[in-house]
């Protein structure tokens, strides 16, 4: 049985006009040959956050299970909805439910984890209806309640379907038009991405883009799923996410973003002994505030140290107070707002020298300052005053001739 | 175990306010000593009519399964928000839906019956929650699809859950002080009423009041279950449904009500042969059209008939229509809407006599010509002009003593 996955985001089914339209699309794969259509759709464009909105208002804890039932119900409306779009086009269908699949899932309402999926029940369902439209975003715990995926799931969900349904492909129809080298808001001449791997998606999710939710990546690359970033508003060819080794040009870098999601703390005056950073971090930890960049310093006398990290904005208060009330000495803590961070990403660093020292340069050219620095494999991320967040961005998005 | 099993309408849970307010009496309720609630909850106000109405905007066809995936939506929001309410108050709860439970019911999407409730899985759950806020109206077919049980469905699924659970009793919270001899907006002297019956209520629901779902009274009627129809707004004592045995105090007529929901139909000149009431009605049938009351005259000179009776108002173009297509002879077709049907009911009519000539008196001495008259062991119905209506309800509540 051949089957395709398509997953539709919340703009591409936003109102009436926009389901309309996404019915087209389907009915003209079905002309064109796609004989059994797996349709994965998030909640229409808005909805969620509403009812996010409704329910934190009255319950700031939304990892328990009355949330879940809440906020699943965007899926629910929508995929009937297009399911009775669908049927009103003589295209047999009907909609599904993670429940009804089901998709079974941890218990951590909220934020759940899939963990298996049953692809009998919607193979069979197939010899009766042509388009399948599943509510993304949603499964069943073992206490036998709708659990949600996090924001963004239903991406999780429709590559999930492609592993368990053992296919090769799967298509995200969104409302831009793929992946591009920098958000074209900031920077003009961004261009579209034709193909880009999973690590270096992973390394965009993680740093501010939004495209893709990074536990679809995660699984995609696990086993092998190819998926198809493509917008449902026009027929431009979109993003192919692969393989580090089907990738055949690989540009040094691939794309290059920015995340204003940091806060720095800086502490001087620690004594220089060994095990200090780790009772700081061990402390941030233990109230699960996450470190990201690091830097440490020592004076010239050898006897203090400076320690300069990030967290996320949220955290930056509780991470102050929790160091002031411990019993960590210091003697000065500073924290600061006004930065961001933006990040070169590209698996072709790994084979390239020279990629760090180009990115420093064009910053030091253009007088912007580096404040901490932190590298992976396929990625260099620095820290500077975020009024140069624009002007870093145009520059390295021109040095790395990603503007071509 | 005891378990009180408690409904609450769409305006006793309109908002944030009133849920508060029912969190509340559950509150109290459990103080008093009631160990284990089982809440069975309507959509809040006002949802269901605008979820019908985005869903008939795209699709008639109402009785299909996307409809109930839709509109089910509406309960399962509002069960996990009062039960995030409870849990907030440190009455543990969780909320359950239709298929949770489940609630089996048979595939008549959009006006399903059910067929079954598997109490063991509520029971276990007694053991660790001191409320259960169930999702009222909903229900699963052996398709694994939820289903609706119609509007106003949540009564019958409270009374449903009650004879599941080997209950005698069930408490329906509403807007309204309890069931009235009439209709408050009209006859301001009307009362509530203590005791009714279930076939007086059922007789006042058919003919126009909307107070419980038939459905519920008729399952209450038979497994013996005592409904307690009452107020969350006060502390009134509300109005007991229960069997006429039961009822001590029997008034000839408890109340009287008014339908506005008829057409009526007069063919003249029929040729008086045996089987032609049949021929009419039979095709008023196969077009699924309801007649309700019926009369017919006879000539003077025995070879013609006449015949009159009512229609919904809905069908009545489609009746005049089919019967002036059909083959059915007749002279002169007639058709009125601005009827209405008034119904004095009444346990207590079974061994009193008089009773209808007092109502027709009363009309007479109001100048109100009767058109057509119907009756039932409890009830009498006439069809009158519709301009007349208020000033009929009025003097018959008087002369039934319904004021004292």
């Amino acid at each position: 049985m051949s089957i395709k996955v398509m997953k539709f985001g919340g703009t591409s089914i936003g109102d009436i006009r926009r389901i309309e339209h996404v019915t087209k699309i389907i009915s003209k794969r079905i002309k064109a040959g796609d004989k059994k259509i797996l349709m994965v759709v998030s909640a229409m464009s808005g909805v969620t956050n509403k009812l996010v909105k409704e329910y934190v208002d009255i319950e700031n804890n939304i990892y328990n299970p009355e949330y879940d039932s809440i906020i699943s119900t965007g899926e629910q409306y929508s995929s009937a909805l297009i399911s009775t779009f669908l049927n009103k086009n003589m295209i047999t269908s009907r909609s599904l439910l993670g429940w009804q699949i089901p998709i079974h899932t941890d218990k951590s309402y909220g934020k759940a984890r899939i963990l298996n999926i049953n692809s009998t029940y919607i193979k069979n369902l197939f010899k009766k209806y042509k388009v399948l439209v599943v509510s993304g975003f949603q499964g069943i715990s073992e206490d036998n309640r709708i659990t949600t995926l996090g924001r963004g799931g239903s991406d999780t969900t429709a590559v999930a379907l492609s592993v368990a349904l053992g296919l090769k492909n799967c298509e995200i129809f969104t409302d831009v038009d793929g992946i591009f080298t920098s958000d074209p808001r900031i920077v003009l001449s961004a261009k579209k991405i034709d193909f880009i791997t999973y690590e270096e998606i992973l390394e965009l999710a993680s740093l501010g883009s939004k495209v893709l939710h990074p536990r679809s990546v995660e699984l995609a690359m696990k086993y092998g799923i190819k998926i198809h970033v493509r917008s449902s508003f026009n027929k431009t060819e979109g993003t192919i996410v692969l393989k580090e080794e089907k990738k055949l040009e690989k540009e040094v870098v691939t794309g290059l973003t920015s995340s204003e999601n940091e806060a720095k703390i800086t502490l001087k005056g620690i004594p220089d002994k060994p095990g200090v950073a780790a009772t700081i971090f061990g402390l941030l930890a233990k109230h699960k505030i996450n470190v990201d960049m690091i830097v440490q310093n020592i004076t010239d006398d050898g006897r203090y140290a400076s320690l300069t990290f990030t967290v996320p904005k949220e955290d930056q208060k509780k991470a102050v107070n929790e160091l002031k009330i411990s019993k960590i000495k210091f003697n000065k803590i500073h924290a600061d707002n006004n930065i961001c961070k933006v990040s070169i990403v590209g698996v072709g660093m790994r084979s390239n020298v020279g990629v760090a020292e180009k990115m420093f340069e064009t910053l030091a050219k253009k007088n912007i300052n580096i404040q901490v620095i932190s590298t992976s494999e396929i990625k260099i991320s620095v820290l500077i005053d975020l009024k140069k967040k624009n002007s870093a961005l145009r520059a390295l998005h021109s040095t790395y001739k990603l503007d071509d």
